[in-house]
């Protein structure tokens, strides 16, 4: 269907070096150090793309889910919240949150929340982060 | 060690919809559509960003254990290719393909490939990303 091709280069060691990540569309290439992946230094860091992706993918798939049912949605805003700890003194993702607040017009919550959670399992990017120990989802109908 | 919210916001349907993703650090948001992420079209898609956390990763990973053993780089670009295909029907991440070109002042080929092999199993997205069919890695060594 698609291939993607980004990039990224780092120069030196840990501590003192310095990346870049380039996305494949040329759209966005941001600087990160050690201090803004493991700290909180000005700069991006490889999980805050991820979490954008899987935010994206999710609101996306879940539109899809619902739409294919007549059920367009309005609005689905999701954050996802990447948690970057230690696992046997490596580091390692050890949690994503998924928070989505979604209108979608002449559905009831309970009817809402199934499809919130087949999102969750079927989404591309969740289905890729299966490894990841836990991901989380709160979902919820914010209709009127 | 660090969280990162980021977010995406999708409306309307799957075909005619459109949506957002913008990282935590809010250094990038970028629009997308079932063109720029299934088809050609302007924009962005979940899978590229997810190449470029991946090939930032990796480098920065590699470049960590080569430098605790005392071999500093110089230099190491990574790129990442996402392959965005349908298994059983459904949208999937069927493999990503690392190549990485490295300058590592006084170290061996065969050395410097134990170490690549390293940060493919042990950086903290591709262990994230594990539930992906196939991650392949070409690394090559370019001193001089």
């Amino acid at each position: 269907m698609a291939t993607r091709k980004s990039e990224a280069i780092w120069t030196g060691n840990l501590q003192q070096g310095a990346g870049t990540m380039k996305l494949a569309s040329g759209l966005y290439e941001g600087p990160f150090t050690f201090a803004s992946r493991f700290e909180e230094g000005a700069g991006t860091n490889p999980e805050e793309l991820i979490g954008a992706a899987h935010a994206g993918c999710y609101s996306m798939f879940l539109s899809a889910i619902l739409s294919n049912d007549g059920h367009v949605p309005g609005r689905v805003h999701t954050t996802a919240t990447v948690h970057l700890g230690r696992v046997d003194g490596a580091p390692t993702i050890t949690a994503i949150d998924l928070v989505c607040q979604a209108n979608v017009p002449g559905i009831d919550e309970a009817t809402f929340l199934t499809y919130a959670e087949r999102a969750k399992a079927g989404c591309p990017v969740s289905k890729a982060l299966a490894a990841v120990p836990e991901i989380r989802l709160m979902a919820t109908l914010v209709n009127g």
